[in-house]
């Protein structure tokens, strides 16, 4: 059976310490390149601010445009973290203890440790799915196609591997990047006739400075091998034309 | 005259390659703390892809709700800087070259060098007032409420300074933080109690693991020091009672 040309993805980002600058958001990076290997794009990302209502309606705006949705934060012990009561509004269904997180949880702490913030912890939407969390027993959840996860990156990125099996992609994107010793400006007009004769490539450009040099990074994205050769044939035939040089491709 | 209690803004990211994954976004937390500084509260942060029906949309979306927009991104040279274009589209004003854009690019290169390419990043909306770039010379703009800067970072950073005069914030928002050796579980039922009776403060309280050891950070924010004062106390008042070590405050 042939694979789905695109599958589709948002990503939301639940949290005031993002959106007041406090914390950098790497999350989304760790979910997109995930998602990117198994033939997932990404098409959007929301940072929302950890209020009920903004989660409610943004959830319910997203879930329909997007095969999948991840949220992460907001799936802790504390006040501020109503990620699981949120959905479950979303979805109209019991906010309830989750009894296979309720056991999960109960056995990762000592006993008299799994105290009432640590239960709050198996509260999910009514007969939720659960993401195993192997670095700190608090599990993640899913609910239809949205999949709850925690915020702490390390956490995170120990789950996504985990979920591989959930997510039907379709044909993986491919990328191929042409490092050049050169300005924007130099082959703005050239790289638009190569994206204008190959209108379902993806190319991007993204000037760069290192190391006391300024360079620029073409990016071609496609799902097809083929059709990024023939960008990349174009690509280098202008390239060498102008004498550019290329610093490295891969 | 007293300041608005709340001025909002939306950031939106335009860009491909952050939402691959290929680039970490750090303009967010940028954006976010100057504002932060000036009174103004981020209350969205969108990450869109290069296409222009998305930006006209989400444009046209967000600038109704907030007093300010920034947008990052797709102000450059080449085919995929389409942001200037985007936003004409959003207004319905002509897309066209900006004289005095054009005046700075063309004394920022030297004879021979203003290329097409260049001559590109001249173009802005109709009547756009521009934002002088001490970096690289091509100008952001802004059109009503909204902020258009690009999406390098040091060149984004170099370019806020400069808009100080042009936001009109709130109240300055205060934030004071109280890291503790301790874990979200224990301080979960305590912290609720000092949220519910501070309901227009905002606490959020965030666990880490740094050198080894985890502890908690609780961040408390308002535009008044008094009502941080009340909350820091009444912390304080939990963490003594419970044994908790404060590593530090501030």
């Amino acid at each position: 059976m042939e694979k789905k040309t695109q599958v589709n993805a948002a990503i939301i980002i639940i949290g005031n310490e993002i959106l007041s600058g406090r914390t950098q958001d790497t999350n989304t990076c760790s979910i997109a390149l995930w998602l990117n290997s198994l033939g997932v794009k990404v098409q959007e990302v929301r940072v929302i601010p950890d209020v009920e209502e903004v989660i409610v309606k943004t959830i319910n705006e997203v879930r329909k445009k997007n095969t999948y949705v991840f949220t992460t934060g907001g799936i802790g012990p504390t006040h501020d973290d109503i990620t699981a009561a949120s959905i479950s509004k979303a979805f109209n269904l019991n906010y309830e203890v989750n009894k296979e997180a309720f056991k999960i949880l109960e056995s990762h702490y000592k006993l008299g440790e799994f105290n009432e913030g640590r239960q709050k912890m198996a509260w999910t939407p009514a007969n939720a799915k659960l993401i195993l969390n192997p670095t700190s027993g608090a599990p993640g959840f899913i609910v239809e196609n949205i999949f709850c996860l925690p915020g702490v990156p390390s956490i995170l990125k120990s789950m996504l591997v985990g979920l591989n099996n959930e997510i039907s992609g379709g044909k993986p994107i491919i990328s191929h990047t042409i490092n050049l010793r050169t300005v924007e400006s130099e082959i703005a007009k050239s790289l638009t006739s190569v994206q204008n004769i190959n209108k379902d490539v993806e190319i991007g450009s993204y000037p760069f400075f290192r190391a006391g040099k300024l360079g620029v990074s073409i990016v071609i994205r496609s799902d097809e091998q083929s059709k990024i050769d023939i960008c990349n044939s174009q690509i280098l035939e202008f390239v060498n034309k102008k004498n550019i040089k290329i610093i490295n491709r891969g």
